[in-house]
């Protein structure tokens, strides 16, 4: 990290350290500001242990009644512990953690967790289902927010962490093919020793499972620079509802054999097939990473700086993302996290990779002097080591863990043309007055992405009346998606005809019953419970 | 374009002139090396005028008999003739050039092309189809290369060219919305008054039509760069095959509400429904463009070009393209185009595009400087100034159309592990021996894509014996894809089976009935004439 002065004498003084001629000095950041490196790797224990004001399981007007499906016997629990010696668990206390969300949010009854280990396994497993009408809820590192990963009745857990095996790595063409439960984290750092990157990176890494990634289409701090996973995913590999296994496990660039089917996977948040193994295409790993974080007074000037920055950093600009000073707040008062600047309105994370240090040096240089002479941004400091880099993305990457601290969170993730993200927010503020405690903004400016939170000090059915619909009919005017990259999963699957028209989601239900006629694939999740016709 | 010394010392003289301190001279490449820049941009007719020495109808073995769909009545006329005023047209030689396609290879009868204006006109036709069992060719440009675009028997063509308006464009965001009947050359030219690019480039870019290109999942030359269609395109508008419109035009960059419609449609080649509208990301305008022309002995020595390109061009490299010797011969031959070095077994086509000019000159410097020094490439040549570069492209996009003016043309365009895909060549070479008139391979080394061509002076069914199924069975010995980038269209849907195992050809089956149960979006077009159950 590059300095901590004050204001403009700051931001010249980071000027003069990226001078791509000279080398950066190091310097100690942990002294200047207490943030904790290692936060950016939550492991779920931690993060259970932390999270979760609001323990009790959703409201009931927010689940449809338990459909009629069968319950797990004694005969079906004997089949599966004969396919899975000693991983068909029942002991209450392991299959806890597989009942309840990671926020806590909304918590299952389900008495039987299956850990398969093969696509084998997978397969007999939802064949038997199948023709015992057992319903299923696939599970990945259990990180979701929309309460897509979890049973809503007593649905039988099917966990894909065992399943955590890497088959191959072509080092040619950067294509790494391996199971559903291989951890995020543990992807990137079998990569990072290669020379290679995952295209996708999350807060929740320690955790999550590329499965899960792929079959909530997560997007994250990366998909600026790599796009989503809709490009990177080459290949899937599927087990269908009635146990069919689908090899669609190309690991080529380029297929146009037929119909891209595995496309249909790809944010179907295990309601059309159980995703066991994935192929995806890795970017190199940068030579080169630096980090800016900025204080603007407007989100006018950030989005100015936005455009400039797009300009000017071009190819190596790599994320911008933004919060606000109330997020900075909950950061110092929950997690004693330091705002590394001065006091602003709006806070910007701009990250660059690329192949050549002096030239990235050069051109972040290029862009904070013409930044600063145009009056956009107000304060600075730049990171060009690894911890500290982390240190400054932590300050982004903690909010959401913050926001926990704050009571309960009314949490949603909109999508709008840019120039309206932060509208949503001041609208909101203005239109809950007094009934919230806090309404906070935060997100991925390069996608159009905002995450809009609203905590209450407890449970607030009057707030909540208050927060919803106004905040989807807002979405919907400007054309917005009422779920950018969390999905629709049990929470917002009813909202659905804010963003989708009637044809596209009753083309939806067709898509589903195809797949899955039975409908035992993560019941009571993405689609609505009436599936209007046309 | 910088200089044209001999061997290594042009190769040191282009080194000099790459130094990043120093200005580009400018240079007479059109004294020296007489290509014709205008070539990249070939007009439909012009292509029509040059193309296909054989003009029959493909071989009655390659198409299935004809459906038992209704014949155009007089009553159907008067229909069309009524919604589309002067815009059904039957006359023999206006319906002509939609019959046959450009290599002239297939040829259809169809009596009625249709020329909607808009979307309800499209909605209208396929209402009206879809109720009197009449068979439909939706038709694009007309410049793909499987058969996918003309009719086979009598299919109504309905041809998206008067669909042709530019509906919106985000200047912060980059996303552009149109008519799907936008030819790509004009949306390239549209957006680079607004310094954008479109993100993807093919050498049919003068008649293909956007609305084609994602029907078709087009590849193309900058597909390295900005990746697949699958994660550019943000939104579709798509008209069922019983008239229903499908409005999936979201103009956002994340959007996870349900399922991912619109991804169906990339690559279905108008067999699920007509795409009337694309919303698509586009990349900023590089303010830096440079084109290496390289050349090498063996293809080991490409290869390691290409890892070492990779490393030292990083974020700047946006094609990495190759030629072999016998496609030089045909360009030199049948184009009058000169080798712009001393004669390679290789050549390859780098292209760089970032936002620093110098920064981009120093990458390259270095990359070649290395790449001599470790001996990978003996000759090459540097362009900087975009005729020049247009010119050295053009070395690589004609091949197609020199490949023409050689006989009758067996074309494949393979997907194969990188190491891979010059053994295939080198491989059926030696199958055919004397049998073949020519065996080529060029294209995209980045993309591990092969187009391997073998020519004859007439069609010849005792060659097509014995490069068929020898080609497929190669590529699926090696887990290639026996289409990369074309489709498979009439000529390849048979192949299918030796790409995709049986159950994910089936589902294809399943959708195709699901979207079209008539059948008659397309027929005989991508799935095979018997889809096997599993």
């Amino acid at each position: 990290m590059l300095g901590l002065f004050q204001g403009a004498s700051r931001l010249r003084a980071a000027l003069r350290l990226l001078s791509y001629t000279a080398p950066f000095p190091p310097t100690d950041l942990q002294r200047l500001c207490p943030i904790q490196t290692s936060a950016r790797f939550m492991s779920l224990s931690r993060r259970l242990h932390h999270v979760g004001e609001d323990g009790s399981r959703s409201s009931p007007a927010s689940a449809p009644d338990r459909l009629p499906f069968s319950r797990v016997s004694v005969e079906d629990l004997a089949f599966f512990s004969q396919i899975l010696p000693g991983r068909a668990i029942t002991d209450p206390d392991l299959v806890e953690s597989s009942n309840v969300d990671w926020l806590k949010s909304v918590r299952g009854s389900s008495e039987l967790l299956l850990r398969p280990q093969t696509t084998e396994e997978v397969s007999q497993i939802l064949r038997y289902c199948s023709s015992h009408n057992l319903a299923v809820n696939p599970q990945g590192g259990n990180t979701g927010l929309v309460g897509g990963s979890v049973p809503v009745y007593d649905e039988i857990i099917l966990s894909t962490s065992l399943m955590n095996n890497i088959h191959s790595f072509d080092h040619i063409s950067g294509i790494l093919t391996c199971q559903a439960g291989c951890v995020l984290e543990n992807l990137s750092l079998f990569l990072e020793e290669r020379d290679y990157i995952m295209p996708l990176d999350l807060g929740a890494k320690g955790s999550c499972q590329i499965g899960g990634n792929v079959a909530t289409n997560a997007g994250g701090l990366r998909l600026l620079r790599y796009g989503s996973l809709h490009g990177t995913v080459l290949g899937l590999e599927v087990v269908l509802a009635d146990g069919r296994v689908l090899d669609c496990l190309s690991t080529l660039r380029k297929d146009n054999t037929g119909y891209d089917l595995k496309q249909l996977f790809i944010g179907s948040e295990g309601t059309l097939g159980v995703i066991t193994a994935v192929s995806i295409l890795c970017p190199r790993k940068p030579k080169s990473v630096n980090v800016l974080f900025l204080g603007c007074e407007t989100f006018e000037q950030l989005l100015k700086a936005f455009q400039l920055c797009r300009g000017m950093l071009g190819e190596i600009l790599s994320a911008f993302e933004f919060l606000d000073s109330e997020c900075m707040k909950l950061l110092n008062t929950h997690l004693k996290l330091s705002n590394p600047i001065s006091d602003c309105s709006f806070y910007i994370v701009i990250e660059t990779s690329g192949s050549d240090p002096s030239h990235d040096a050069q051109k972040l240089h290029n862009f904070l002097e013409e930044a600063m002479k145009s009056l956009l941004v107000t304060d600075g400091t730049v990171a060009t080591e690894e911890s500290k880099i982390k240190a400054l993305w932590s300050m982004r990457e903690r909010v959401t863990e913050a926001l926990t601290h704050d009571g309960f969170n009314y949490k949603y993730d909109i999508s709008l043309p840019v120039e309206r993200i932060y509208q949503l927010v001041t609208d909101m503020r203005q239109h809950l007055g007094s009934r919230a405690k806090r309404v906070v903004g935060y997100g991925h400016v390069g996608d159009g992405n905002l995450h809009l939170n609203v905590t209450s000090p407890v449970k607030d059915p009057v707030l909540l009346a208050a927060i919803e619909p106004f905040v989807y009919e807002w979405a919907a005017r400007y054309h917005g998606s009422i779920s950018a990259e969390h999905g629709l999963g049990l929470k917002k699957r009813n909202y659905i005809y804010y963003s989708k028209p009637r044809p596209a989601v009753a083309l939806m239900g067709n898509i589903k019953a195809m797949l899955d006629p039975k409908g035992i694939l993560n019941p009571y999740k993405t689609l609505p419970d009436q599936l209007k016709q046309h």
